[in-house]
Parts: structure tokens; sequence; C-alpha cells
């Protein structure tokens, strides 16, 4: 079923292959260019270097082809946009995300190398950014170039957008507005994220899903003063101890949250998607040795990668309360603290959620105590691809076409702004990465496998033709 | 019914309180003298003066006209003792315990006066230790010399052996080994504790029981590392949900404590001790302003006084985990712990109830976390005075001699060595007291009430004449 829908149209695959080998030198030479600008955005010190990343990209792309090429500031780091059109302007328009900027290296003496000076060990190219994100920003170039090798064409066979942004390791502050004010300029059919990862080497995968996230600070207070345990112990409420009961009555026996309305919008998996994740090779015992963790937990009825990708959490991230230091102090705390997240399932609304915990806490209060709730903003929205959604079945075509096999569906367990792109440009979400977990990314040591860059490629020059041919079908 | 059984044998009213008004400024010169000593048996630059202070007292008893006076040296500050023996050698011993040492004086700034400057303020004595416990010591010898001045006698009616420790305010770390050194010089029939407080000025009392106390901290061990709540998040155990899950459970919906087996050996409070407890002006709204709580709390079925001074409790002293600093930090923390500290009733022992604390965290903990929980020692055991015994009975009607009017009784919430000394001495206790809960012990500008000093001497002159005449009955 695979190749006879992609076949449709497509652009030929030994020369689109061989167009890559052949440019697989000069395309690591291009990005060991770019991943030597620290364009690290959490650092004013390197503002000027994220700047001088943006530059080169919008340089490359131009070499590559691009008619048009921006660099869009905003209130912060400046993104890139580009655009090809087709040559056939009824095809369809893709958004491709992804961005510019990288991670801080701390603890840079951990680095066996110079974070910016990028080297190939072996099949790897070693270098912060290679994974996360240059690399596989710039996969979307050869791609495309190899596209147009395979064809004849001079122009692809759907509009490309290429958006890339300056300021996603620093939380996306000025994206959401960029994105509002050149809606227009970027109005598309299908969004390709590529700021991810697949299972492995070996088992290709496209993520359908990331959940979203809200957290909060709970902070509960008694009497005006820490109290002598002897002379009021067991006479006055004591908000370490009620916050305990308010943490604890968080979730039910079973794992589940016991939060009124919690799950209100959450979208049970379905059959299909949960049989396509049963499908993946997953390694418990390899996993908890990764997490460090002696044992599995979590809610009762739902596997673990289930638990890490579909179900929503709600997690103590911190808490404190009276005397923490060395030896006794006999006291009833004055006050009590927690900082708490809850990861989002699709469809909740993280300001949905903020309200169901509030009216919890309200709500179980003992008398005596003051309690603040405050939420570090809105939160960010969960999001899902439809499996049955062109964008997903031609993405997967085309990555099956360039691995050479079948390819499986994940979910990511953290969130991005992702469903803020869906959101504002009004279309769905396809991921195509190849980064793997074992990228190091935002780590020391980051690196990126080199053939998995170029399968990237590959998949890419095969999905422009498919979106098209599904366009004309 | 009071005056009736006092006054068989006793000293003669109006000549022993005589005596003591004559004495006055005699008395308090020499507690001023005494109070100048910074005693502080918690800083070493500070133990040349607890030596000077041990000095002085002894000086001091041999002046009143003890026979027999000695400094006892410990591994770390000396106390002192002195005996006078009863003229009838089948006469009662009473061990009279206080101490000589004082606490910090720190924040040193809140200070009005001097705190080793002491001066009278109308009625008041101003002076770290005034109230705790060198005025307290002091009134013995004038009560005794009270007595004798009024019967006329040159021995007192019952064996006086006046025990003063030098590490009171620094826990007794050697007080029991004192203790049983010297059992068989110390042996007695009645053991006085003059080192607590009374309701008021207006309403004399006396302490008849104290809570003991043990207390912990639990720690809860996960993952090797904080982990990623993104990438981990509702698949592993999360420990600080785990520990907030214990504590939460060590108390049910009422306010009892649900650790199996606590209760076990809790003596239920009397009901003519709960009469007596009601009859108390206790002025609850008074008290939550002392305690800047809004309301009171607690276990269900008991009024406050009950739950403070005969109640046993569980009390988080201190909690903490993973992120505690600013700003938001999605993890699943590592570990996380608590510091708790109960207080307990008569008869609880504080061993028996570790084991129950153990068992109750070991049986409650999740697969896949490790728990440890440590002890700060043996604990403190809880004391009861029984309110018919021979010594309650003639400390109350000396009491009633001395103010004029009915004696009630209390109890403390907090936790002393006193039943240590019951325990070791194999005697009862009988708290006679005359500090008020205002004198500000521990705190700044610490202050004594000297007619109540006074008081408190005469009840002495009456108190063991008192026993005296009981033992020949």
């Amino acid at each position: 079923m695979v190749n006879r829908k992609v076949r449709k149209g497509s652009v030929r695959q030994m020369e689109a292959r061989t167009y890559i080998e052949e440019h697989r030198d000069e395309f690591v030479a291009a990005l060991k260019e770019w991943l030597s600008i620290p364009s690290i955005s959490a650092d004013p010190a390197h503002h000027g270097d994220v700047r001088r990343s943006a530059a080169w990209l919008a340089d490359h792309l131009t070499a590559t082809g691009f008619p048009t090429v921006e660099i869009w500031e905003t209130a912060g780091m400046p993104a890139v946009f580009a655009e090809w059109p087709a040559a056939d302007p009824t095809a369809p328009t893709v958004v491709v995300y992804g961005h510019h900027d990288v991670q801080p290296v701390e603890p840079r003496e951990e680095w066996h190398t110079d974070p910016f000076a990028p080297v190939e060990q072996g099949d790897r190219l070693v270098g912060r950014g290679a994974s996360d994100d240059k690399g596989q920003v710039l996969f979307h170039t050869l791609g495309l170039r190899a596209n147009l090798a395979a064809s004849g064409a001079s122009a692809p066979p759907v509009t490309i957008k290429l958006l890339v942004e300056g300021e996603e390791e620093s939380g996306s502050p000025n994206f959401a507005e960029l994105l509002k004010r050149h809606r227009d300029r970027l109005a598309c059919d299908v969004v390709v994220i590529s700021d991810t990862t697949m299972w492995s080497a070996d088992t290709p995968s496209m993520c359908v899903g990331m959940r979203g996230l809200t957290d909060c600070q709970i902070d509960v207070y008694g009497s005006a003063t820490d109290l002598h345990s002897g002379s009021f112990g067991g006479a006055v409420p004591n908000p370490a101890r009620e916050l305990a009961a308010l943490l604890a009555g968080m979730h039910d026996a079973d794992g589940h949250i016991a939060i009124p309305g919690f799950y209100d919008d959450v979208v049970e998996i379905s059959e299909r998607e949960r049989d396509l994740i049963a499908r993946l090779p997953f390694d418990e015992e390899e996993w908890l040795r990764t997490a460090g963790s002696a044992a599995v937990a979590g809610e009762e009825g739902y596997s673990t990668l289930e638990r890490l990708w579909v179900r929503p959490t709600a997690e103590i991230n911190g808490m404190w309360s009276g005397h923490t230091g060395a030896g006794t102090k006999t006291i009833v705390p004055r006050s009590a603290h927690a900082k708490v997240s809850f990861r989002l399932a699709p469809d909740q609304d993280p300001l949905r959620v903020q309200q169901c915990v509030r009216d919890y806490v309200t709500a179980n209060l003992p008398r005596g105590l003051r309690v603040s709730i405050e939420f570090g903003g809105p939160g960010v929205r969960p999001c899902a691809s439809d499996l049955d959604s062109v964008g997903v079945r031609v993405a997967r075509d085309a990555m099956s076409r360039a691995f050479g096999t079948e390819v499986l569906f994940t979910r990511e367990g953290g969130s991005g702004p992702e469903a803020d792109i869906a959101e504002i440009l009004a279309a769905p979400l396809v991921f195509v990465a190849v980064g793997l977990d074992d990228d190091r990314i935002h780590a020391p040591n980051e690196k990126v496998e080199i053939p998995l860059l170029l399968k990237g490629a590959e998949a890419i020059a095969y999905m422009w033709d498919g979106l098209a041919a599904q366009a004309r079908a």
C-alpha cells in the first residue's frame, strides 16, 4: 500500500538518494560552519552570535535557491523566513518549523571537544546544536535540492515556507506574536515540525502528539510565626500537614488524578494507536536503568509509554516548610509551600485545568489557614496529529521509503509551543524528525547521526512530491 | 478540708508570712547578685560563669544553713547538691530539683536593659534567669528559713535534698548519668520540681503532667537524579508525592493519629481532671491571638487545653524536596524529606512509639522507593502526677494557704527530663512553681513577679510541715 500511493508523481528514488550521497560532504561542511556560531539565545553575551546565525542561515537559504529570504525581527532575537513557491499555484503550501538558537553549554568541563568546533567522529557529528535543531533544519535544504534534482524541475512541487525562530531555547517568548503578525504570509495547509526525535536508528517513527503543561506554586499560611510545638502543637492547624493532605489528595489509590473535573477534556487514546504503541520495541528494564529508578509507577490501566505520552500527570516538583536544616526544631511551621506541574493530554485546556486545581485547593483547605495559588503563566497546550490526516499519511510513506522499513508512531511526554503554531496558523501538525533520545540535546557532547540527517533529507524529497500528488488525486 | 488537714502540725501562718516580708529585700538582693552571673551553659565562652554560678549557690546554701553543700561535677557543667536532714530521722525525704544555668540572650538588641544587670521595675525583677530558673530555686531557701523561723526549730520537719543542675538549658546531656551515680544519696519519698509556671497571678495552679517527645527525620529516595517530568513524569514514583501521602496518612479526618498502635498506651484523662481543666478561666480568643492563628484545630472530642496537655500529637516540623527556589523546574525530585515530632501522653513509651512510626512508614511506602527513618535519640518520656498522691495533696493545700484561694491543676504541653528523675529516683513528682507564661523565659526581657516568688517561699514553708504531718498521721 505504501508504495502504490507514494509512487504517484514521485521523484525517482535512486536519483534523490544519489544526489544526497553525492552532496553529503558539502552538507556536513555547511552544517559545521553553522554549528561554529554559538547562538545561545539564553545568554545576552551571545545575542550577537544569534544574529550571526540568522544571517548565516539567510545566506544559505538564498544559495539553496529560495527566491524570498527575510530576517524577521522580534522583540528579542530574529527568526529567518524563506519562501519558494510551487510551480503549480494550486499546489499545497507547507510551513516548516525549526529553530537556529541553541542551549547553553554548561557544564563546559564535561565536553570532550569544543562545543562550537564541531567534529566528525565516524558517522557522528559532535557539537552544540547538531541535533537540536540546526542539523534538523538543514536537512530540509538538502532534501529540497534532492527533490528538484530527481524531478528535474526548477521549483518545488509544493510551496515551501521555512520559519526558523531564534528563541526556542529561551521559551519562545515572542514567537506567538510573530506568528500572529505574519499570519497571512504564513498561510498554509500543513505545518511540518522538525525538532523532535524518532524511536531509534533501527525503528524510525513519527511523533504524533505532545503533552501540554501548566505549573503552579501553592502557599499555605497558618500562624504569624513558627510556634513551639509543646505550647501549641495539637491545637492549631499545621500548614505542612494540611499541604501534605492537599498534595496527597491529588491522586487516588490507583494513581488516577482525583482533582474534580481534571479529566473532563482528556481524549482517550484510540485502540489503533494503543496497538501501534505496543508494537514499539520498548525495553522497560533498560528504561528504568536510564531513569535510575527501581520500579515503574503510575496510573492503573495504562502501559509505561501510555503513562508518559498520552496521560496527564500531577507532579510535585518541589516542596518546603519549616525547619529544613540539621537537628531538631519542635515547631508548628507558619507556612508550607509546594510547586506542582501538570502535564496535559489532548484536549485539555491549561486554563480550564488551572481552574480545577484552584477549586480543589480552595475546597479542601481547613479552617484557620490561608492559601495562595499562583500559576506560572497561561501554560502550554497539548497537541496531537490525526493519524489519518493527509500530512501524517504522506510523511509516514515518505519516511518508510527513505528508511526502507515500516514507520511507527510515538508521542512526546514533554511540551513545546507546537500547539500554538497549529492554532494560530489553523493548520494540522506533522512531525518529521530524525533526532535520537541519546543525542544528548541540552547536555554536554551533543551529537547527531549524519546518516539519519541524510535519511531525513531523503524523506523530505519524497514528502513534497507525495503531498502534491495527494492534492492532485 | 484544706485547712483541717494542713493545720495539723503546721507552722504558724502569720509568722512565716512576716518572716518572708521582712526578708524580702535581702532575698531580692541575693537573687540579683546571682542573676548577675551569665551562666549560659550553651555557650562555651560562659562555662566559667556557669562554674561561678554553682560556687555562688553553694556559698548561699551554706549561709542558709545547709550542713552539707557539694559541687557535683559532670562531664559538662557542675550541679550543686545540698542536704539538710530533718530532726526526726523517720520524717520523709524530699528532693527539690531546679537549675542554675540560663538561656542565651540573643537577640541582645531586643533587651531594654542589660540581661545580666537585673533591675526591679515595680514588683518585677527583670533579667536573664529571673523566672527560669534562679528565682524559683532561690525561693526554696527563703521558704525553708521561714519554716524554721515560724516553728522555732533548728532543723526542717522533712529532710531536704536540693539538686540544682547546670545544663538544663543545654538539654541535660549528663543529668541522667548524674542521677544514677548518686542514686543512693538522692533517695527520697517525693521529688519537687520548681521549673514550671502557674495559670496566672490570680489563678494559682499546679502542673500535674508534661508531655513526652520523640522526633524523627524521614528520607524518601527515588531515582538516582532529579528526572525531567516530561520524559519520566507519570511513570516513575515521585518521592515528594509519596512522602506527602505518608505524612497526610498520619491523621484521620477527625484529627486522630492513624498510625497503628500509636494510642495503645495512652491513659485517658479522668473525668475529674477534665472537670478541673474546664474550670480554668481559659480565653480561647486571647490564646488564638497569642498564637497568631485564625482558628483552633485538632483532635475531635477534646478541648483546646486537653489537646495541648493530655493528648499526643504528630507534628510536621519541616519538609523539603526538589526545587524550592524561584521559578519553575519541571522535575520528578530524586528525594523528599520531613522532620516529624511526636508529643506523647502518659503512659506512652518513646521507644514503642518509634517502633509504631517505623512500622507505619515501612508498611506504606510504595514499590520503587527507598526510605530511611532516623530518630533523634531515645526521646523524652511523658509524666503525670497522681492527683490523690500525698505530695500533690499537701502541695496544693500549702499553695492554697499561701495564695488564700483554691489552687487548680494544669499540665504542660512541652517536655522535660522530669520523667527521668521520677524513674531513676523511683519517687513521685510534685510541681511547685510560680512562673507565669508571660515571664518571657528564653526570650528578651525575661522577668519574674517578686510577689509570686514570695508566695512560692510561703507555700514551701507550709509544705514541708504538711508532708511531715501526713507522715506522722
